[in-house]
């Protein structure tokens, strides 16, 4: 029997088991729904073992007296030991749901219409996740063989809609159950439903606080203004400072380790369908694009880092006029950063920048607020994009377009942790609403994502020996 | 009898009854003492009746409904109708008196120790405005004339410490009678016990907010860092912007009405024993001087007009990070101004600068947040000025130097409204205390402030041609 043929047939049978787990609301941030987490792991364990897992267990996250919002992990042996050892990564966990009162039917009822699956959850990630239980009976059902061509293993977390706080001690801790060659992502989103498209990277993130400090109070500004230092002046020309005429960030040393953008990746992000207005209608009725010269506004937010002051404060800010020359001065910064640059050494960067940045009369700190997150990429020659891609072209008969994100979760986590490459393959699309009311996922699509898994095991298991070379 | 026999016999009866003026806690900022500012205005007026004014009245403040904190005025009309119009302002109410514990004897109980009277209102200003009652009765003892030879008039502010919210008010409901040829300010202080000086300058003040915003809401950096415009860069921008590498401030036309220092006032603020240092310790230990290039410290703080940030604020100012471009910026600016220059002509500069540094994406507002105060400025060699100096010089048998102060109360408001001249004559220290606890008065240097008072209206008498002209 055809993958195709094996999808169709099981279509309505796999839409009504996604609906079933879609009615536990695993809200990861919400304590009171800790229980019901739990719920979706036990609920999705029993359901891999039912698909033909052998192996599904729960996985409890976070040290002793941290009570756990529990992964998921499962594991397929193929029959040949040697054949690449795949991991897909995905989350059973779902944002909150407020405002309830938006939402056209009850988010944990989940309705099928108009060839829509909604509900929490449908799209971000149970429907992303939950295509692999049917891409992975169609790919059985063609190849008649007992096993699949690779061995797989499942890690599906349940905290990412909180932050992913214990995921990377689970990865340190399981290393060893968790070795692979290569990640496969199901949390990411293609460009359009008529234009299917794989991401390759996302940025990372560090963020740090700096203060400024003048005279030990504030001062009286008739008495004193004009004689001495102003934070808020010197806070003012050191984030001014942060770009130059050009947009380009400042900080000594920012662009060193930034990998270029290949001529063929600017191609490829230039034959995606972007309307610029539409997309600053989204960013807030935003009235213009704006960033560093040289790079189109997709090329600025998911391929090149910036700088970004979060907030700033200092002096009075309440009702009314106080003529003071305040004493402090703060600001929060964050840093999206791109591969391969290192959060550690931005941070070390920024602390140049402001020692350099600081007059006499002004003390300065610098306090790196956030562990950094790592930028992630799989160039789009690589071997287990190239899979990703052939096994996505055969599913949709089109093209795949190349994207990235701008923001990050736990992906360069996994990269880094498990030292394997990443490739990311998913069907969620800004039309599916995901973190807002009324969340849908398009049901076509999610059919034509299990047969892309289908085959992705197939073209993975093709490419062996680049994928194994590095063991 | 000569002015300083008379005032030598008649010491330590003028000290007793300022003593006993001080023991009236006229705080007029504490609703609680409404009444005691009350009783002090009588207490005034009784006591001007009784050194000879022929005319002493309470003056309510403030419109119906409006709770009033009196003014006094007094008037003593001069023989010859065609002398000069003297108009003496100071304020009868007082500072609030904590922290409490750190007196060393109750506040409204003026004691006498080493020379120096102690007490809330010791100095500002009830020492400063009492000297005057025993110098028109020094001046009338040595001219043995029934009247002084200007037509004096008092007027006696008792909201000064909460603002002088209605004294405008009060100067333009009674311009007719505080009609005069000159101000006499006694409310204003000396560079040093032993270094007498006149203060010759009062920077006004503006305050203005500006606000700016780009999104409509709060935008996600990873979605949308590097793609549109962070108001909080172009808010670093605007106020970086606002002063140029020689710290001059780049507000358009912000110079055009300042009336440069003259060679004269240069060289007599060289004059004063200025220790930076210590003024460094003084300004909340700031560890160094900094300002408008191609003037000293005291120049710029008196002199020189400055924009400074008095508060700024936007996107993220709690604990830890969120990594957002804000939707909003904002920031307080105040600006001090020196002679000539005009509130509302700075605040339509600002207008204009805001704009030109406003980019697209980004709307910009500008409110000004306060009425501005004018500032004021004596030319050293105007006649009142230099009848003033003349008397000091009498008193204290030393050059007069002059200072300026770098913020005002309300006698822009007197120069404006009564269309006269200012001459400033007091004798505060920084050693006094002020709005400080164990707030003093040098008692020697109140009696050479009386005596300078009898010589000033012969002084002012004897310029009467010059100072009546304007008439």
């Amino acid at each position: 029997m055809e993958v195709r043929e094996y999808i169709d047939q099981h279509a309505a049978e796999f839409f009504e088991s996604l609906s079933q787990w879609l009615t536990i609301p695993s809200i990861s941030a919400d304590p009171d729904r800790r229980a019901d987490v739990a719920r979706s792991a036990q609920w999705l364990r029993d359901y891999l073992l039912g698909t033909g897992f052998p192996v599904a267990e729960v996985w409890p996250t976070g040290g002793p007296g941290s009570e756990g919002l529990p992964a998921v992990y499962a594991e397929w042996p193929a029959a040949d030991p040697a054949a690449p050892v795949v991991l897909v990564y995905g989350h059973h966990d779902v944002q909150p749901v407020e405002p309830l009162e938006e939402w056209d039917s009850p988010p944990f009822e989940p309705v099928q219409r108009d060839g829509l699956l909604l509900g929490r959850g449908a799209s971000d990630d149970k429907g992303n996740v939950f295509f692999h239980t049917l891409g992975i009976r169609a790919s059985l059902a063609a190849s008649a063989a007992p096993a699949p061509p690779v061995t797989l293993k499942l890690l599906i977390e349940g905290e990412e809609e909180s932050g992913s706080l214990h995921f990377a001690d689970l990865l340190r801790s399981q290393r060893e159950r968790l070795r692979c060659d290569v990640v496969v992502v199901s949390d990411t989103g293609m460009w359009a439903a008529d234009v299917p498209s794989m991401c390759v990277g996302m940025r990372g993130v560090v963020a740090a606080e700096v203060s400024l400090r003048g005279a030990e109070r504030d001062l009286h500004s008739g008495s004193f203004g004009g004689g001495v230092p102003n934070p808020l002046h010197v806070l003012a020309d050191l984030l001014s400072g942060l770009h130059d005429t050009d947009g380009r960030v400042t900080v000594p040393g920012f662009y060193d380790d930034v990998r270029p953008l290949s001529d063929f990746e600017r191609g490829m992000i230039a034959k995606l369908p972007f309307d610029e207005k539409e997309w600053l209608t989204e960013a807030g009725n935003s009235g213009a694009a704006a960033g560093e010269v040289g790079f189109g506004t997709l090329e600025r937010i998911w391929a090149r880092p910036t700088a970004e002051v979060n907030g700033m404060w200092g002096g009075h800010t309440g009702p009314g006029g106080k003529t003071i020359i305040p004493a402090q001065a703060h600001a929060k910064l964050s840093f999206r950063l791109v591969a391969d640059q290192d959060p550690a050494a931005v941070i070390a960067g920024l602390r140049q920048y402001v020692r350099d940045h600081t007059p006499p009369g002004i003390e300065s700190t610098v306090v790196a607020t956030e562990q950094g997150v790592r930028p992630c990429f799989s160039p789009v020659d690589s071997p287990a994009v190239r899979a990703g891609v052939r096994s996505m072209e055969r599913a949709f008969g089109k093209e795949i377009l190349f994207t990235r994100e701008g923001g990050s979760g736990p992906e360069a986590d996994l990269a880094e942790i498990l030292q394997a490459p990443l490739v990311f393959v998913g069907i969620g699309l800004d039309a599916d609403r995901i973190h807002a009311p009324n969340e849908r996922v398009d049901m076509a699509l999610l059919l034509k994502a299990a047969e892309a898994a289908a085959y992705l095991w197939d073209e993975l298991a093709a490419t062996a020996p680049e994928l194994t070379a590095g063991r």
